[in-house]
């Protein structure tokens, strides 16, 4: 069924004189409208299998590279076939209103001067702004070639990363002002969600960077010498995603720690105020003790009076005490 | 009204050996009285859509751009339009006496020697003493181009950010100084300030130091080589920025540490307080219960100095534990 | 026995045009078949005496480096002799299932266009993703010489170094998680032997990054200048393996943090519920001990309903108390 | 009257070849004396205004520096004049016997081959090491010009502040290690001391960093680029002197955490030891309560040795509860 | 008696072709055996004055640095004169034994290719390995003037220190381990004996790291350009150091915590105890007291089996309350 329905992709085709954009291709007619004179670059929304084997059909991908393409679930990585470079990662995209990390697994293929991204498809395109600076002629996105492509896609990639950490940050402390206002009940799992987000950033950051670092080595004769700076660009911001992490942990681990001082702030005030009650019927059990004594001659206890000058005197000491603590601001 | 109102602005024109400023000249006359021999810059103080409108037809400034100078709320940020350079940022004041910060939107303009900084007009100019040094011809700053000036304007603005940024760190030391010296009440609203002025210097630096670097990529022409050391003194200076809020950061948690140190120390002296009264009155309550027990055979209980007897000792003891407890320094 | 049975060892030969591999050849036909336009891999799985002392007779290998091949308990080390280069380090292996880390000593010898390894020969090698990229010709493995084969096997090692880190980070964030939710009996034997684990993998870490410094000064003759970036990479590798360490020591510590503070909490709750019961008991025996007192005129006391009229009483205090504690949510 | 009392100064000159020195001359003398082919240092020991403005008149010194120089309470600052440099900056030195940081005032004036110090004066002088290698002609200080003067003597200053920071951190470890031997009152005084210290030299250490930065800058063409490294070398101790702040701040936190420890230590002591007096108060007060019912019939209450027993009773108790926590070892 | 006995001393001369080794030389004879086309290392294992001074007068040594080499309480300095650049360090080792640092003053002098060790002369080489390298002619050290051999043997200093570090590190790990299995007694002490020896360890590195960077600026006529990045690599030795010393506190800093934690579990189980006394008892006193009232009518205390109705209560209650308590685990 999906067989005979072509497979439909984007192409867009640029060199500093000119910018071409053609929608809605499909892959055959794609590949034959690529100029050499230009860098092209398709772009595919779909992982299905049958789909992704059309685009290998047309452009001679290795089998081993469509598997990957295919495979939500890989983790980045890096790989050269012969002619062509093959780079995978992860989209990530903040949700702000379901509170959750939205992943799109992409691929991209490298080769002279063409350019492959297949993407998952979802809603929300990390890559519009890019076509923008394309399309306008800003920057010098246009004058450069293939790699300087490869390098803006990964960069708007990046971008996604950073924004996100920037969020997480953001709910951490606004979290943390709310909390030192009052004590809230359930911070906790807020917080173990905002760890287990990062958890999922750091899952991708890490394979990224080492396969940066394995495509500065094995891949150094697709990137131009003049582009190698863009790439240590890359590196310092992926370090900077590292580094981020830390303090994002110490970030959660300060607000466990206000969140643990704000329950014992609660547990204090009640032994506190137990402790309170126990102080002020101390002594007046005390006195109570006292005239419970059997001795025969205690002239308090015959008098008319007594019972009611100790209970005055009780009375007395609860309420000089109560004043004393109250003046001490105790309670 | 507003529209036949001529906008007002300032136009300074220097090289190595002259320096020119006019000040309260209207845009067309600022136009017409550029000197390609000079760099010129323009210093426009309003945000205000028509004016900046005006502003855009002397110059042929790019519609997107009159939109971003005119956003009072947009991010720093840096886009490249054919022949021109644009920056927006905030300048950031530390008004002292309401210990608050107020902020101010600023956007740099660049094409070839000719440089337009559009500021929201607030008072105090963060650029009297820039204009003082190229008055004077002192430094280097009237020898270098365009970009050098760039440079100088950006550094007058993050100078400003350090100063802010030492500013709100003596005041956590002070305050710490303070708080070790003795248990103040409320010192948290002062943190969690202090904790939002840091968010605003890190909301405007962090996207900071992403133009700066999309800069140096971008916007590569219009930086000669000779200068790319002072953008990486920028880039030098956003980065010990970025640092400087990890130890605030670092220091605001101290000083809660010493808040709730602070009071768990008073929590404790009270229930310090607390247990010894009931330890006093415990053996006392003992000893009546002693006496108050109901044996038929106690010689105490008969004896008519029973009761004095058993008076005397309870003051005894009491008065021993406190003697006791003072020399120990227990209170 | 053993003296009889020929050592065998597995060839690999090529070069960026062929690559020949030979499965289970004796060292003595091994010797034979090298070829000076290859890089020749020789790989031997036994670190028993005789076996590398017939490797030794082929290749001519100093005696001190026998003993060094053959020490399992050898740090890893580097040293230059004569007209070979030898390095000593270890694999780590994790094993899941067993929860421990799996130790193979292995040794690496480098000459002109010869290196040999041997490693213990345990299951589960990490130079098969490395045979398989030399196989494909995938890379530019097959480009460079002896020295770049060299830093694919470091690399190899390393990598597996990466993951075991990765693989204690895991589970310490998992266990963080757990005890976040509820409080767990047992966690500091956990802690205890991921810190051991560390410990391991920092007792090689530590003596591989002075063997490379070593080399880096010591064996510059055998690395050729175009590879120098590779041994810079491993170095990177090591630099941020040692920092994932005192991450871990870190992270393990906020563990240890949230096991004491559960254990914390636990006990305050217990000695909230005991000081409830005294605090409600207290008032009870307060009253108790008033109608204990002797005064002969306490008209209750003689009254048919006094009994009954404090028993209610001391019901009504003790509920009013629980109410009163239950409404504030103190139990 | 001091119009007429010449100011006096002392003069340096040198090159590879010869090294004079003359104290106590007159600044007309001293400016007659300067010779083309040395390096010329003039040293003065005052920051009286009228003396300054002598030297000014003599040497062509820009007012705004004059007052610059008088105004002991100015922060580290860089100045460029047409041909004349200008640094300003602060030597401390540290009174062991009074435990506080002297500070004195430092101006630094650099020409062609002339360079001026003008310093407060006070005793002790850190330029005393520099005059001995000049003299002696040690080390390479003579076979450099004028802005190797100027790196030699800001490096002096520099070394104090590095041994001024030493000094303090000793003093911390000394009193931690105190600390933990044996609980000592009134060490908050103590601390805060060393954190104003510390944040003194922050004050100046944080604005000499910024002027050595715009030195690089603006002071270019004063600094032969053979001697770049050297003012690279005094950023870098910079660098380490504010990463040494970040590093005694957590050093002071640790003492406070320290004192803190000690003070809880302290008073679990003291609720340890009134917990024990209640602990066995209290059975005993029950067994005397038990005795106290009023049942008629209880045959101990009849018993002439009731009361013996009862009394034998509680003393067991208390004997066998207070051998039980003193074998525990819980007092 | 000393003046007689002629000092002893050893010299090695090698170069790359050959290596020749004299023990037991007087100091007259290695003198004269110097070989111009050799590098010369003379090795004097005593600092006593007289020897040092006959040392001198052979090899002209200035005599301020015979005042440095017999001063055993130097700490670590660079300085320069004429043809001779002088270099005084420490030599520690780790006695495991005694577990104390035992310190050796060494001093270097180094001219064009002559260097001279001086050693105190306590037993245990740090340059045996070193020896035995340049005898074997094993790596790049003969191939080096004689600043490479300088390199070597700071470089054997510097290496003796990190074992340490590491020693240190290890020993304060494994007491961690201990401490986390169980709560033993006297751990400040040990904790504070390995603050005092990092604390030796950081006395003698920051004095070093200042002489080498001294070294790099007025020594540079010594060191060859080939050279420069060895003497790099000691300065990164010695910031590892400096970095190890900040971790080291941390690790001590935590071994306190857990100190302190294991203290107050300790004493909160004592507390723990206590309290469960208290709240047993406190309900069953109330009873007593119930039953000590004077009420008139109080149907019970008529009873006969009043009394020993009451005690089954009491013994019920407290029966219910610890299996209650038991059950929930709180003892």
């Amino acid at each position: 069924m999906q067989g005979t329905k072509t497979t439909l992709c984007n192409l867009i085709q640029y060199n500093s004189g000119q910018y071409l954009i053609d929608n809605d291709l499909d892959i055959g007619q794609a590949s034959e409208k690529l100029r050499p004179d230009c860098v092209n670059w398709i772009n595919l929304e779909t992982i299905k299998a049958d789909e992704i084997n059309e685009l290998a059909r047309y452009f001679n991908i290795h089998p081993l590279i469509v598997g990957d393409i295919t495979d939500a679930d890989l983790l980045p990585k890096f790989e050269v076939f012969e002619d062509m470079l093959f780079f995978s990662t992860k989209m990530l995209h903040y949700n702000s209103s379901e509170e959750e990390i939205i992943e799109e697994h992409l691929s991209i293929l490298m080769s002279h001067n063409l350019l492959i991204t297949v993407q998952e498809g979802l809603p929300g395109d990390v890559f519009d702004q890019l076509r923008g600076r394309l399309g306008a002629g800003k920057g010098l996105v246009r004058k450069y070639e293939t790699d300087f492509l490869f390098y803006n896609i990964l960069n708007s990639v990046l971008d996604n990363y950073l924004l996100i950490v920037e969020k997480l940050r953001l709910k951490s402390e606004q979290l943390e002002v709310k909390m030192l206002a009052n004590n809230s009940e359930n911070v906790v799992s807020t917080i173990v969600k905002i760890k287990r987000d990062i958890q999922t950033l750091r899952t991708y950051t890490l394979p990224m960077r080492e396969a940066l670092v394995k495509m500065k080595v094995d891949g150094s004769s697709f990137i131009k010498p003049s582009s190698i700076n863009y790439f240590q660009d890359l590196q310092d911001n992926l370090q900077y995603l590292i580094t981020s992490f830390e303090t994002s942990r110490e970030m959660l681990k300060d607000l466990l720690d206000i969140h643990r001082s704000n329950q014992n702030m609660e547990m204090n005030k009640i032994m506190k105020t137990l402790t309170i009650i126990s102080a002020i019927f101390i002594p007046l059990t005390f006195i109570a003790g006292v005239y419970g004594m059997n001795f025969r001659y205690m002239p308090e206890l015959d008098a008319n009076w007594g019972y009611f000058f100790v209970m005055v005197l009780m009375v007395l000491v609860a309420t000089i005490m109560t004043i004393y603590m109250r003046l001490k601001r105790w309670f």
